[in-house]
């Protein structure tokens, strides 16, 4: 507990294990704020992260801290430059446990290019947390200007890989299923994919994360007052998900993910920006979903192979808590 | 709990609380990432806020969670621009309470000038939190160059006002203690304060939270290795803080503040740096409490009324949990 003190075991505790792992120019620094350089238009962004199980198949929450945050700025066409890490700990978590998710933070920092550059660590008394609560915020250049307002009719909808994948890696984790084909978490930093595919023409992006393609289609759709129609044949899901989903009696299209844009292309650049996804690990499963209508503003359609269509509404109440 | 779950009752939660209260240009933009502008040395500080009770005399966690990464950037010698919001709620927690809370942090950040330019929101199960947890990041122009590497032997230590208010008012809140003199936190945002009374010859700044006015000396000495000697008669202490401390038999130079700061300042300049705090209603109670000696590198020493003087160390083990 007094750990979170502020006085010498504070001091321990942040040489020991996160300065060990994360120490860098910025933190080195070791004042109230730190200072960096910027200049121009600056990218923020904030998120907390309370997902459980803490560790799961492909992250732990240590990964997901940074790569949610890094995807925020990524899809907001802004280049991630710093992070900042706020850590809640519930009194007895094991510090070997803090010690594998701080090196995951500085790995996948580090993987991503970008620098935690201050951070803070409380303690609450047992029962007044669960386990480990991590706030990431995000700072970076904007260079590219993205956004729903540049959204067109006759635009494409990008997926850059698999649906549900998170998702269903935590259910699956959390509830002790074991699927026939093991899902795991698409938990990545998309920056890196990004510059990989993104050309004028790009319009805008979003990382579906909870809510799923189908909550972020909608704030879209909602955003650029026009219609997205999407087929469902098109949606790239695992066997894993796929069969889960059967199972379960759930929609992909809710379910979160960690590691996957939605893009709004252009005609013209839409094959070559499909083709520049999938050269990249991130983005080989990427496909063209859907496009944007003049029709329906504000609604999202689903069509099924037969032909048919049905509104895909924003999710409603609970799917699944703390996924992130 | 589905007011978290990132679907359409999350919606409701931002636009009927959040937005109502905090909804600026910033906010407006309701991306992934906000767009800010700056330009040269920003400041970047990130603070979580654990604190209980959640509502205290003088103060609450909305209106600490705005002060204290003000305060950081502030005393950085940074002006104080952009706030972000992460805020964990546990199941249950009564909306009214959170709109209460939320208004708070509106005010604050109105009073000190700062925009709230992004925020998240989580809920996790009942038990899993208590009640409310809020992280702030802050982002400022690094506007004054002060730190501690620019104290020198003969410079003098001032305090902004009476020391150990927030400490005292949270304990007694949660203990349900009542001293004679009823005991105010301080919590309050410093930048307008520094404004008034910043000058060249302020060679550093630091706000005395965790930890208190004992602690944060400690941290001064070892990093600008100086030593540091304060007049105990000299320490600003309200009269229910000294009640209560005798009582209790608590030390107040280890006692947390929110609303108070350290500025180490040349000989040159000191009485007018006093008398400019002086002016400020935050200052009204500042003094000059001790100065900065070559002998002794690194330590704080603590002179009494009778001339003996004994070393004052850093806050070891657990003082006072949850106290921001």
């Amino acid at each position: 507990m007094a750990h979170g003190s502020g006085g010498r075991l504070s001091h321990k505790l942040v040489q020991e294990i996160f300065q060990k792992h994360l120490g860098n120019e910025y933190l080195n620094q070791m004042n109230d704020a730190t200072i960096v350089r910027g200049s121009g238009k600056l990218a923020v962004t904030t998120d907390s992260f309370v997902i459980s199980p803490i560790f799961f198949r492909g992250g732990d929450i240590g990964k997901l801290s940074v790569c949610g945050t890094i995807n925020d700025l990524a899809v907001s066409g802004a280049e991630p430059r710093y992070l900042t890490l706020g850590v809640i700990l519930e009194e007895g978590f094991l510090l070997e446990e803090l010690e594998i998710l701080v090196k995951s933070i500085a790995e996948t920092a580090q993987s991503a290019g970008v620098h935690i550059v201050c951070g803070d660590t409380k303690v609450v008394e047992r029962g007044s947390a669960d386990k480990i609560f991590i706030n990431t915020t995000g700072i970076g250049w904007l260079e590219r200007e993205v956004g729903p307002q540049y959204i067109q009719p006759g635009d494409y909808v990008l997926i850059s890989g698999t649906i549900g994948d998170h998702g269903i890696a935590i259910m699956s984790e959390r509830e002790g299923v074991e699927f026939e084909t093991p899902v795991i978490s698409d938990c990545a930093p998309l920056n890196h994919l990004i510059d990989q595919f993104y050309m004028p023409g790009v319009r805008c992006m979003r990382d579906p994360t909870r809510g799923g393609v189908g909550t972020t289609l909608n704030e879209l759709a909602r955003q650029a007052q026009v219609g997205i129609l999407i087929e469902e044949e098109k949606l790239p899901q695992s066997e894993g998900v796929k069969g889960a989903c059967g199972m379960l009696g759930l929609d992909s299209l809710y379910l979160a993910n960690e590691g996957k844009l939605i893009a709004i292309v252009s005609l013209e650049v839409v094959n070559e920006v499909l083709k520049l996804m999938q050269m990249h690990p991130l983005g080989k499963d990427a496909a063209i979903i859907g496009r944007v209508t003049e029709a329906e503003p504000g609604l999202v359609l689903l069509e099924t192979p037969l032909g048919g269509k049905r509104i895909v509404g924003m999710l409603e109440g609970e799917h699944l808590p703390r996924i992130c």
